[in-house]
């Protein structure tokens, strides 16, 4: 093995760590808790299937790859639930660390390519960068409604915080914005959803 | 909600069963088993940094999205161990089976274009389709050898029935079946893999 493929294995071994972070949704038919590993795989297949509903033309390829890596920092920072302040205002940092390490495992070009795929994504200026940010947004959101909105109950999480987080799903797709109104309104109408409206 | 988007809403929340079909692969670090979503995302990733070493150039784009659907059929079908004959011989019925009930699921236009990829996928032969089947193989394989070659230990398999699943690295990749072939032949002289050469 030469320097450079040795480095690309050491990521790809580095990176079977994201199956071991856990998030707050939960599977479909009030299964367990889902990682991060499995979060990305799904967020990628649906901007592949839903593409057609991004505001502007996307390149498809990008939107997927940042999906799939958008959530590597956390091997080391951890998840942020999205409805948590205190671990809100410490995410930047870890996550900033966590990037340099990980990405920083790979050959210098790629790890060039990653961090900008990375940072890209997380600026959410560029169509693939908006609409990899309403993959994100949407796919938990189909996961918790499909189980009566469970995971906002459980944490008592109020229609307003949902449409705080939600906003980024807008600039990337109007149409799942609106399904995604429908969805917040009908959880507050169930009781899913604390109305603070 | 349209009738178009009701099936592809209903289509993402079916493959989340996907999450809960457990491979013969454990993670690295002699973790739990992996599941199939976990194994797809990891394949697609690895798909994008070891392109290079792909026998011809690939339209990745192509390539990461048959990474991440082609054990879609799992959730119907199960996972059919690599070195268990008994189960291969009815895997192929299995896995028709399951093809047209899930894909069935999207609207006609994507039911069409994922059987595609998918078929494209199984028969291995495109670039894109053989690139992918290498990583099939060589994913599972830096888990194993991560491990020590656990897996195959566990199982009682040897050294050419692992040379007979792996020999559908070399059309996507001689690079990776040249590293293939040197982490078996370790993975004998370790006595994680019996010698039958």
């Amino acid at each position: 093995m030469d320097e450079r493929f040795k480095k690309q294995v050491d990521f790809a071994l580095e990176i079977d760590k994201e199956k071991n972070i856990f998030r707050q949704t939960h599977l479909s038919g009030h299964g367990r808790n889902e990682n991060d590993a499995e979060h990305a795989w799904h967020m990628a297949i649906m901007a592949y299937l839903l593409k057609e509903y991004a505001n502007e033309p996307v390149d498809i390829s990008r939107v997927m790859i940042m999906c799939l890596i958008h959530d590597i920092v956390e091997i080391d920072a951890g998840d942020t639930y999205a409805y948590d302040p205190a671990a809100k205002e410490t995410q930047k940092a870890r996550e900033e660390a966590a990037k340099e390490r990980i990405f920083s495992l790979l050959p210098d070009d790629q790890k060039a390519d990653l961090t900008a795929l990375f940072e890209e994504f997380e600026a959410g200026e560029t169509p693939e960068a908006r609409f990899a940010k309403a993959m994100d947004n949407f796919q938990p959101l189909i996961l918790n409604n499909s189980n009566g909105g469970s995971d906002w109950k459980e944490h008592g999480v109020s229609a307003s915080q949902v449409y705080g987080r939600q906003s980024t799903t807008k600039p990337g797709s109007a149409i799942l914005y609106d399904v995604t109104d429908k969805i917040i309104k009908d959880n507050v109408t169930k009781g899913s959803l604390k109305n603070d409206l």
